[in-house]
């Protein structure tokens, strides 16, 4: 009973994730062990690139989503594990190629894989990561879940493509923004959801799941985005700004824009056009975003999403499984303050 | 008996691959509308630039093959086209991969699609069409075929990334080159053959037709490669020099290094340093590679592999199937004159 009584421990939210670790270490060490297998290959450059950015501080948010789902539902086995596997790899192949399509430099204030190793071998090293993905999901034995995330692989896809075209479109609808992110992240989160609960051996519950880790997938990338502004706090130290040097225009950004002054039209204008950017425009952003409320009004619209992905929820039967998911609901909007 | 006849005139080998488009127009009609379909996407930069480069004079040697392989053994239904069309995305992502990874901005004389779109969409577009292949592949119902092209598609990766690290290694032995080269090329030929095989219907005959791939897929690579230095001929206004431009180690300079002088030796080790190549190298390239026999002996070793295709044909039944793939082995070899 100790898993029950941990589970239900959500006063403790700062650990939610390691709540969730801690729970499903059985099936997160056969992920692991999975994930270090897969990435082998007689071409050095592959398992010491995938190892790098695989091992590089993942939480192993969609696995343990993917697991928990099956949990929930019925329980996991081998193809869990392997689907799991999967999930992860389609998520890192995708790090890969939009640390080259933002030529980011740094990924979470470390050197990028590919300005340690360069951009030819980021995009070969991602395609490699997600063929094996393909092949990780052959071994679930499921035409459908094949179905579920190669569907999601080309949602992402599209997703990335709509943000590139949005690159300092300043006038971006939130509904445009939001369809973005439902794509680029959204879609991966309610995938692993969705294909974790058929693992379990649940038809019957995929679409609440599904819905679940559409949601949840909704509210963690809006916390992202205004995180990169310093979230609600703007804890000095933090990594931010990565957003903003790449022109990306998220909601803080969206309403702050909507809020401001005529002259502060003209500010976001010049800073969100990369070419025009000075170091001082990200202080600015910042003041911007806090002084007309728009870090505020941005959590406020993730905690709508976490919300819903909680109500969700309420249709599967009662387990700690189902308790840790809502935290886990909750602890995303969290991070923000 | 037209189809027969017209199958058996091996006499007119310009044309054995206008034979086979003659021969499969129905089934050939059913993969073009599938490649057009499944590239469609709200978003316009994705139907845009892979309608480019899909129809960018493509042969769709690849679903030819696959088809051809599926009705030398059985017969073609909707899951072979599927099949083919997932086959000819899995080869577009890759070009649109490839152009990025060796910076070349013209393919085959036409601007590269990253030269046109950048190499952001090029990028992404291609992790799009490689996650629709898997859409259509689910399509086939065969966890094998989804197999067989998840593992073709990690092997791709693979060479692709062993070629970059073999990028300007003058003293790259024959044994990597080839394998680098079966990774890269032939593992695609190979898998559309034996899935083409499996979607006929055919157990039995999926061996010698993956066989009949691979040994192809080597003879097709080894006279693209030297051709790309003018062939046997070297006929003015061809397209050549990208490897050379690229400093990619080919069997044209594995052989003709090997044959040339000590002089030449320093000149090889120069040119194809991409950094210290100038303007005249090609022509002097051209040249050494034709007087030291180089590129003949290259065209030899692509002949062997291509008799290695036809005689793996010889397991199968009698048909103008297997006369026209034979006589597609013949070609390979013969566009190098």
């Amino acid at each position: 009973m100790t898993i029950t009584a941990t589970a239900r421990n959500s006063g403790n939210d700062k650990t939610v994730i390691d709540r969730l670790q801690a729970l499903l270490e059985e099936d997160l060490t056969q992920v692991e062990t999975l994930l270090a297998a897969r990435a082998k290959s007689p071409v050095d450059i592959i398992p010491d690139l995938s190892g790098y950015i695989v091992s590089a501080g993942g939480k192993r948010l969609r696995p343990l989503i993917t697991l928990a789902a099956a949990k929930a539902v019925g329980g996991t086995r081998h193809s869990t594990h392997a689907l799991a596997a999967a999930v992860e790899f389609i998520h890192t192949a995708t790090l890969l190629h939009d640390d080259v399509v933002d030529e980011s430099d740094l990924r979470r204030g470390k050197p990028a894989a590919k300005s340690v190793w360069g951009n030819s071998a980021s995009i070969l090293v991602g395609d490699f990561l997600f063929a094996r993905a393909f092949t990780l999901m052959v071994e679930t034995g499921s035409l459908e879940i094949l179905n579920i995330l190669s569907n999601a692989s080309s949602v992402i896809a599209e997703g990335e493509v709509r943000q590139l075209a949005a690159q300092g479109k300043l006038d971006l609808p939130t509904e445009d923004y939001l369809a973005i992110i439902e794509a680029k992240t959204a879609a991966l989160f309610e995938a692993a959801s969705r294909a974790g609960a058929l693992s379990g051996g649940s038809e019957e519950h995929a679409d609440a799941l599904a819905a679940y880790g559409k949601n949840l997938g909704l509210a963690f990338q809006i916390v992202d985005d205004v995180l990169d502004y310093g979230g609600a706090t703007s804890v000095i130290g933090k990594v931010v700004g990565d957003d903003f040097r790449e022109g990306k225009i998220t909601l803080p950004v969206i309403i702050a824009r909507r809020r401001g002054r005529t002259e502060d039209h003209d500010f976001w204008e010049r800073a969100l056009d990369i070419e025009k950017q000075t170091d001082s425009d990200l202080a600015r952003a910042i003041h911007l975003i806090r002084t007309t409320g728009a870090a505020e009004a941005t959590i406020t619209e993730a905690e709508a999403y976490a919300n819903l992905a909680k109500s969700a929820l309420k249709s599967l039967p009662e387990s700690p499984w189902r308790d840790v998911l809502g935290d886990l609901a909750d602890f995303t909007v969290k991070r923000a303050y």
